[in-house]
């Protein structure tokens, strides 16, 4: 971390700690970070691990992508340098999340490893959860659900991982789902037992 | 709003309404937006009304101005253009607490009225709730906790609230408390009772 640009800044220390909160919401918080190319299906994905949780009453929330360029990071594009800061500030509310509690799952192309290891940083261990959504380039080009494949190919698009940017595949992630193998239903359980077993949620 | 900068994104609709979170929950989500002077009180009460809360199994989280400078908003300082952009992300972040279904509770001065405005328009009618928090500026000074008012005295700090930058008042607040004249248990009490005056939380 750099310096804040704010001097005269006091950290302030909440009443409510992450154990308490953990006593009453019967669930650890956690960043699930879901990483992959446009198409992979990491919103469908979130999503659907998102149903499953709150049905089993865990306090869970998806950010996605697209629609925090509706608001927080409407000010930022695809640039190399604007990927940064909209990783970066998603991490930072990841971590508000987290620290209210909260399993927060998010889906981002995040393509940068550094960008991703800069949010772990921010978390504490344990806590930063990554699932490489992994699917061939090929596939999510058919799928292409948006049709912005279409668009890269074309050149309307600029700076689209995968095709004219880069995307940088997870080393170490704590779980690969295969999104071109496997179902939904299929991929979203093992997301959940990957939860169970890290003990942010109990097995039901 | 403005366009967003970056063109071909979609919006995601959750899976998980608002309703159905309230119904999981017991509660509503709401913004609870105190502003104030610097050493009005505002950190402090909005702590207090977080410890209870939190024991009467709401979900409550505060976001404090300081804390947010240290992690998301590190990069701006006091500029006017600064304390516009760092209360737009701050809002931001309460609109997405407030889709998860919390009630987030946020600490920051938020001198300007069209800052506080935006971050209102941004909430859907009646989930913002404006809480002014007046201190007479004397009185702030006379507490100076962080030694703040000294050094904007001495020129040390500028764009300081209240000294040499201006703090707009409130003008339809939801909601005001007088901390010189009412102790810490009262205001907290008054807040409570104004989120369940708004159905946000049930009287106990």
């Amino acid at each position: 971390m750099t310096e804040p640009k704010s001097k005269n800044i006091v950290w302030s220390q909440s009443e409510v700690d992450v154990q308490s909160r953990r006593a009453v919401l019967g669930h650890g918080p956690a960043t699930v970070w879901f990483t992959g190319l446009s198409g992979s299906g990491k919103s469908t994905l979130a999503k659907a691990v998102e149903v499953s949780l709150v049905k089993r009453g865990v306090r869970a929330f998806v950010l996605d992508g697209d629609n925090v360029r509706h608001g927080l990071n409407t000010d930022l594009g695809f640039s190399p340098a604007d990927r940064t800061e909209n990783i970066r500030r998603v991490g930072e509310v990841c971590r508000l999340f987290y620290d209210a509690g909260l399993v927060v799952l998010t889906a981002f192309i995040s393509p940068y490893k550094q960008d991703r290891c800069r949010v772990r940083s921010r978390h504490p261990s344990g806590g930063f959860i990554e699932v490489f959504v992994d699917c061939p380039v090929e596939v999510c080009e058919r799928r292409d659900v948006k049709g912005l494949y279409r668009k890269a190919r074309a050149g309307e698009i600029t700076d689209f991982s995968g095709v004219s940017a880069p995307y940088e595949i997870p080393s170490e992630p704590e779980l690969v789902v295969n999104t071109a193998e496997s179902d939904l239903a299929t991929c979203a359980s093992e997301v959940l037992a990957c939860l169970e077993e890290r003990s942010v949620i109990t097995a039901v």
